[in-house]
Order: structure tokens, then C-alpha cells, then sequence
């Protein structure tokens, strides 16, 4: 059923002799099927032939690229079960992650083809007054846009998932580079995408699926002057060497990574009163979920020193401590995991909250939890790295001017969380809450960090190292912005112009009409 | 009254020794006063007391942003005399521009000050459909940017040009690094706007000038890691190195640069019928408006070959050859006019359109248009290049699909026009035209590129090397969306949200609620 092929522009291709194969990590053996890492030429192929359906795609109406949204939808529930045990059996996840997943990618495909359909995302704006120039803006698709799919989601940031659904919904051909630990899973999700863009019309260079475990193939994309824009969700130091690969291009182009973060929780005192247990088992479940492996995972809690951060905190231990152990996606996961975790254990001066008794066999890992105060936090930067998977440092800070210090000196996060039961409260912490603001992309009052709803209101980006531009969200209908840039029509008949900016506002969206937000017609 | 020093948030300030003069272009001589280049310990003190003023800046509501606005116009207004002659002064362009560019600073300004006042652009999202988390995501200012000003825009581009002013509106501070070939306009001009923040009780970090011929002083705040964005408009060699220093960073940060472009424009036969001589006489105004030094300036011509085009040729070259010497801008200026200039009349295969008798005296120039076939300009990359002055390059295509295939392969541009007077025969391009949108910002129907309307759909940027982000422009109101990021709050209270978040809509500006623009409360 698996071929192990690429698939470009609908065609299977395998014209390369290195292959690789994925591993069943629960299992902690390799599966059988090897898969065709994509050559040089097969690169360029995809990239050409999106360059040549861009000129087609970028003309279809938001109808028909809803109708091709949708399908891929149906396509995937079509094949869900099959894709859900490739999934299961690659990724070592649970079924109910990921049949969670799995609807979270079917839903934000239709939640696009939604926005589509009423079409206002396309920020149409007209400027008309007397006596000037008419003038008329709209978003419009930037071109070929390479994806890369994220060893940890294998599904919603993967082959059909918020990065393709989103350049896709934009018109722009997409060029996806599988993560190879999942590459079976892709290869399902992709033929669902190919069969989708056959059955409503599209072109068929508007979306390939390459695989590479090399580093060539990805560089290769980013380089190709054909591509115009790039999906990444992984590693600082993946993202960051992307990101600079493509601002050193002749003409450079931009890189939207969503990288990585600790996702810093501030647990003010009231917190602690009456509600300890509650929040130290719900974080403990947060901390634990996915084995850790979440980009908003909660890799730092902060509070103030005292008895009842103490006692959250052997409350967090204890909570932790009952959980067994689960499986990570990789075998290299698993060791960059301990690498990251025993290199911060190798730092002086913290404390230990819960241990495993014993390290986790195979691909298993059990969660780690230390705590330190505020000034050795501070003036160690490996503390403030991110661990990924099931690992957390508690900082206990002496006052509210500390707490406030080490927050305006964290790194660029994606989240920033605050628990709090008294509203009095965040009004004077609000230095600290302030300084967490100008962190972070998304400021959660008791809650968890990990769960990034598909909204229009979301934001999952953040200042660096969060990601490489704090101005775009990856998940949510905003995400669709990456793939656009505005072009403004001077002086242009109105029978030539984009539905979007006609007089008769044939699409009837909203539109900036001179200053006032309007469906009306000029 | 020119003191010739830095000013450091509201201070005078000359602490190097190193000076430089600025140039009476017209008279060919050095101005006496001399400018202290910043040092370094200046160049820091001004972004440390930026980034303390963003904590109490950012806060200001827009009603006290557009107040200082307002006051910076009126407080320019007050010195208009003095900043008009000092500019003529140090650019030699002539009175009327003068005053064209002064009114065009001050009615951004309050451009800005309407948006703010209105206060729908900080994009109000509102998620909070039944059982789900409600979030809501405003835009919010990045942080102290910096701001180069601009050589041949001493005021609309420079010290409270478009970007001083946008940034300003979004809630940065701003430290502008003045352009050295006007540096005492420049002062004057600071000093407005160190009156009105004083006067309208903005903290005094709000807005620093810096002196500096060198590069170090730019270098050294594009480098600074509390300059959290900048703001460039120049060639397109100093605007690249910036955006790669800044890309290179250790936390990386957005350079918006606006740069070089030839703005093509595509003569349909149609356009060449009855109105030929209209055209001609448009075009060589519009070539030496500015003695060719606007980035709008048209460099480019392109056409169908034949008698037609090379009749209409005919008439620019004379409509051209009637021109007067004019000033250009600096000795520099100059300078690199000729060098690029005659790089291009040193390539084969062109003819002469009209061309100076002899050189025009000291900084003054004389027009010159070139013509080339097409195969020529394709396969001659420095046909292509930017010659900033007033040089321009008329290309001759075979055919339709030939034209086609030339805009194909141009590089990014500000601007694109078409001259045609028939509808029918924009469809019959459809191709070419679709080729040129695709290389351009701003699509112009039967007017000249130079020109830029201050409005809500204006788009002045463009793909590489037009702009480094071709997302975004910096003319026109949508400008400020540079200087932000959108921050989402999950399950705020109310009390604590922004003003623009909150339940009541206490500001009245249009939000999306649920996918529904309104001015509704939650």
C-alpha cells in the first residue's frame, strides 16, 4: 500500500538511490518500507511544475479553492483509518491524540475553506475621494511555497496541515518536504491531496510531496529561486538555519519557523490558596501530555519563594510522579531528549522536585521536574533552553521585583501563562505581567499553555526564538497572511480589476471603503 | 541656530570628534556647520532611553498618540520657513517640491493622527464561540525602532518622514539616523518633534537624532538588541547589507527597506494612436521630475516595436531634449549617476534616444534615454539595474509574447505601468499585464509612476529588490503595520483586557466578533 515514493504534481517518482526507512518507536525496532529520498532533479521538478500551476491556481476563485480544501477533508476521512494506524504504528502516539489530530486537520481545512467562501480575508481596501487617484489594495499569492513537516505533528503541522492548508487557501502551489520519521503517514495524507486537487480541477503542480531525511533536499527548496515563501515547525537551530538560508538567497524570501519554547507559567499566590492540587494535577497533565513533546509544553513555572510555592511544588512532584511512562516519537528524540535534560542536570545549584527512579526503557520516558531560585536562573542561560519533552524548572523568585526582572530577561516564547483567583492581584503584578507580554505570542489566565485552538483570534508565534517572525501565527485563519502581500490597482477599469475590488463588490465582503469598514458597493 | 549636534531624547548632545559638512549642491560648496557624528556611547544611550520610554510610550492611548502627531505638524509648521530654506539649501531642489514635500510630512502626520483617533487598525479579533476558550488578539508595538533617513526625501522619507511617523503612531519609539547629505534639515525638524513630545508630555526617550556619516552609527543600531525593528529607504546595496546584519542577529529582526526599482512601463499600441504626443510630453516630465532622483522614477519603457513605438520614441527623446539642466542632490550623487550610467552606454547593442550634448556643469545633469531590442535587455543584466537619475531605457518587443516574457524575468518592482487607451486591448495582454502584477506592488493604469498618493490602499514596496518584505509598504496608512505584533489573550477578565479588546468596545472601532466585522459589544 506504501510505495515509499515521492509524489510530484500527482505522479510517483523514485528516480534516487538513497532511501531510509521510519521506526515504530514503541516497538523500538524499524519498519519495513523504505522510502525514496528525493533526488536533485525530482526537487526542482516539483518546484517547477508549482511555478507553472501558480499561474493557474492563483486565478481560481475562493469558491473553487474552498471545494479543493473540503476534498482533501473528505479525502482524509476516506482513508482515516488506514492514515490512523500508519500514524499510530510511526509516531508511537496514542489513538486518541491521534484521532484528536486527525479532526483538528480535517477541521482547520474546513475552517479555510470556510473563510474562503465569505472571502473578506483578502483585505480589500479603496481609496477613491474626490479629486484624487482611485486606488485599490488587495492581498494576493506570493508563489511557490515550500513546507516542512513537523516531526511532532504529524498530521495538523505536517503533509495537509495548518502550513499547507493555509498557502493553499492563500493560491499558492504547495512543495512539501515530508519529516521523514513519519513519511508513511505523509505519503497517505499526500495522495489524499493529489486525488483531491484531480477531482475538483486544480492544477496538478499545486501541491508534491518530497521525502528527505538529508538536509540536501530541504536546502535545496529553500534555495530554489521559485520558491517564495517557507512553513517550518521544528528546531531553533533547524528553523534559524532555514531562516538564514533564505535571507542570504540572491533574492531573499521569508521563513515563517515556529520554533521552539518553555512557555513560562507565572503561579501568582492566590493560585495557591485554595486550588494547589488542582492546578499542580492539571499541570502535571500538561507538563506530561505527549510525553512532553508539545511546542507549548510548560517548561518553567514561576512563583514566589515561599511555603506555598513549596508545597505547589511537592504537590507538582507528586502528581508527576504517578505518571508511567510513554513512548517519545523517535530514538533520536529520546536521546537529543536526555542529552538536552543531562545537560541542564549538569548545572550547579537546583534543586530536584521529581526524578525518575530509573530512566525509561526503549523510547519511554518518564517526566523530570527540578526547581532553583531566581539568581541562579538568571545567570545561567542553560537553564532557560528548551527540553523537549517531559522536563520543567520551577523558579522561585525572592519578590515581585524579581519575578518581573527574570521575565523581561526570558527569551521570545510562544506562551506565557499567569494563574491567578484574584483580580486584585494581576493589578499589582502588572509590571511582571507586562514584562511577560512583551515575551510572548499568547497570554493564557489560568489555564495551560498546551491546546492552540483554530480560531480566528489565535496566535501561535511569538518574538524570537519563538519564531523567526513575531508578526504571523501558524495556526488560525490569520496564518493565511504568511502567503499573501498586498498589490494596489491605480487608475484600473473596474471590469479588469479582482472581484475583490470591484464597485459592485460582486464577492460581497467587507471591504475598507475610505476609512469605513463596508459590504457596500462605491 | 543649526548647532550641528545629536539630540538624545529631548538633549543636545556632542560628544565625538569626529564632524562632517553638509553640501550647497546648487553652489557646489560645503555648508559651514559642522555635525558631530554620534558615538558609540551616544548611539547607545539614545536606543537604552527608547527602550525605557517604550514602557510608559506604548501605554498611551491613541487619542494622546495622535495629539503628539498633531503637535509634531504644527510645530514644523512653526518653523516652516527656516526648514524650507535649509532644505533647498542642502538638496538644491526647488522651492515648489519644497513645499510639496513639507505639506505632504505634515499631513501624514495627521494622517496618522485620523487613523489613530479612529482606532480600528490595531485589527481587533474576538473568538469566543459557546464551550470554546475565548481569545482575543490585538496588534501591539514591537518595541524602539530605527529609522534611516532617506537622501532624496529630506522630509516625507527622513527625521518625521512616513516611517518616524508610523512607528510613532503604532506606539514605538523611534531613533532616527539622519541622512548626513541634510543633516541641519534634519535638526530642525527634530527639534519640532522634541518640542511637541515635551509639549504633549510623551516620555522623552520617544524620539532620538543621530548624526552619521560613517556606517558604523547605523551598523551599530541595526546591531543593538533593544532595537527591535528598522525602517530604510536607499539603494538597494545599503538596504540589503542592513537587512542581512539584521537578519545575522543573534535575536533577528525585520529591516524594512525600500529600495531600488526602474518601474517599467508598458506602452500599448493603443496608447500610441491619438494621444502619442501627450504620453511623450507625460514621460519626459515625469523622467526628469526630481532630476530622475525619485524611486518611482520611470527607467524603464517597454513596447511593441515599429513605427508607432519608434515614433513615440522620437517624441519623448524631443520632449526630453527641451529640458533644462537640473541639480541634482549631492556631488556623491552625482557622481554615481555618471558611474552607472556610463556602465550602461559602455554595453552593446543600443541606440541613443537623446543624449546631453555635453555634461551639465557641477551637480547638474542632463536627461538621457537609451533604446535596446528586446533580446538585447534580456540577456544584459545591467540593463536592467537602477541608474538613479534621469536615465531611462526604452525596450522594444517583437511581439506580445515576447513583451511577456521580458516582464516575466524583471526583477521586483515599486510600480508597474500601463499605457493603453482601449479596454479590450488590456485583455488582449492579459498575459503580459499578469506578468507585470506579478513583479509588482502597484499596478498603474494610464499615469506616471512617480507620484505616491498618502492613503489606506496605498502600496509603495515590492518583491525583491523593490523592498526587502514585500508585505508591506511604506507610504500610506497600512504602513504601521510594520512597526506591531498581535498578542492574543486567552480567557482575560474584561477589567484587564486593552480598551480595544474589551466586552463594550469602549473605544467604538470595528472588531471581528466571531467572523462578523462589527462595532457590536461582545
Amino acid at each position: 500500500m506504501i510505495t515509499g515514493k515521492n509524489q510530484i504534481a500527482g505522479t510517483f517518482s523514485a528516480e534516487g538511490q538513497q532511501t531510509f526507512r521510519t521506526t515504530d518507536p514503541a516497538a523500538d525496532k524499524e519498519n519495513p518500507q523504505e522510502f525514496f529520498e528525493a533526488t536533485p532533479a525530482e526537487t526542482d521538478r516539483a518546484v517547477n511544475l508549482a511555478s507553472e500551476a501558480f499561474r493557474i491556481y492563483k486565478k481560481t476563485s475562493g469558491t473553487d479553492r474552498a471545494a479543493f480544501l473540503e476534498a482533501i477533508a473528505a479525502r482524509l476521512e476516506a482513508s482515516e483509518e488506514d492514515i490512523i494506524s500508519c500514524y499510530i504504528r510511526e509516531s508511537a502516539l496514542p489513538e486518541g491524540r491521534a484521532r484528536g489530530e486527525f479532526a483538528r486537520t480535517t477541521g482547520q481545512l474546513r475552517a479555510f475553506a470556510v473563510m474562503l467562501r465569505e472571502g473578506s480575508w483578502v483585505e480589500a481596501i479603496i481609496s477613491n475621494p474626490e479629486g484624487k487617484p482611485d486606488i485599490r489594495r488587495v492581498q494576493c499569492p506570493v508563489g511557490p511555497v515550500a513546507v516542512f513537516g513537523a516531526s511532532n505533528f504529524p498530521l495538523a503541522f505536517s503533509t495537509a496541515g495548518g502550513d499547507t492548508a493555509s498557502a493553499l487557501a492563500a493560491g499558492c502551489p504547495v512543495v512539501v518536504k515530508a519529516h521523514p520519521m513519519h513519511a508513511a503517514t505523509g505519503e497517505l495524507v499526500a495522495l489524499a491531496i493529489a486525488d483531491a486537487a484531480r477531482e475538483t480541477g486544480m492544477p496538478e503542480g499545486v501541491f508534491s510531496h518530497l521525502n528527505g531525511k538529508s538536509l540536501e533536499t530541504g536546502q535545496r527548496l529553500v534555495k530554489h529561486p521559485k520558491v517564495k515563501a517557507v512553513g517550518f515547525t521544528g528546531s531553533i537551530s533547524g528553523g534559524t538555519a532555514l531562516y538564514r538560508l533564505a535571507c542570504n538567497r540572491e533574492e531573499p524570501i521569508p521563513v515563517y519557523a515556529e520554533m521552539g519554547s518553555v512557555n513560562p507559567v507565572v503561579v501568582l499566590p492566590s493560585a495557591l490558596e485554595d486550588k494547589k492540587d488542582f492546578w499542580a494535577a492539571q499541570y502535571a497533565g500538561s507538563i506530561t501530555a505527549g510525553t512532553g513533546q508539545f511546542c507549548t509544553n510548560p517548561g518553567l513555572l514561576l512563583g514566589i519563594a515561599g511555603r506555598e510555592l513549596d508545597s505547589f511544588t511537592e504537590a507538582l512532584g507528586k502528581a508527576i510522579g504517578q505518571k508511567a511512562a510513554s513512548c517519545m516519537l523517535h530514538p533520536d528524540i529520546k536521546a537529543q531528549y536526555l542529552k538536552k535534560r543531562d545537560e541542564v542536570l549538569s548545572q550547579p545549584g537546583y534543586s530536584v522536585v521529581t526524578a525518575p527512579e530509573r530512566e525509561a526503557d526503549g523510547n519511554f520516558a518518564l517526566p523530570h521536574v527540578i526547581a532553583a531560585d531566581a539568581e541562579v536562573f538568571m545567570k545561567n542561560g542553560v537553564y532557560h533552553q528548551e527540553v523537549f519533552g517531559p522536563f520543567s524548572v520551577v523558579v522561585k523568585c525572592r519578590d515581585k521585583a524579581q519575578l518581573t526582572e527574570v521575565l523581561q530577561h526570558l527569551e521570545g516564547q510562544l506562551t506565557g501563562t499567569v494563574l491567578a483567583e484574584k483580580e486584585q492581584e494581576l493589578q499589582e503584578y502588572a509590571p511582571a505581567i507586562d514584562a511577560l507580554k512583551e515575551r510572548v505570542g499568547r497570554l493564557i489566565l489560568n489555564g495551560v499553555p498546551t491546546g492552540v485552538e483554530v480560531c480566528a483570534a489565535m496566535m501561535h508565534g511569538g518574538p524570537f526564538p519563538a519564531s523567526t517572525d513575531s508578526k504571523f501565527t501558524s495556526v488560525g485563519l490569520t496564518a493565511v497572511q504568511r502567503w499573501v502581500r498586498p498589490v494596489a490597482y491605480q487608475d484600473w477599469p473596474d471590469a479588469l480589476l479582482p472581484d475583490a475590488l470591484r464597485n459592485s463588490n460582486p464577492l460581497n465582503i467587507f471591504r475598507n471603503l475610505n476609512g469605513v469598514i463596508t459590504k457596500n458597493a462605491v
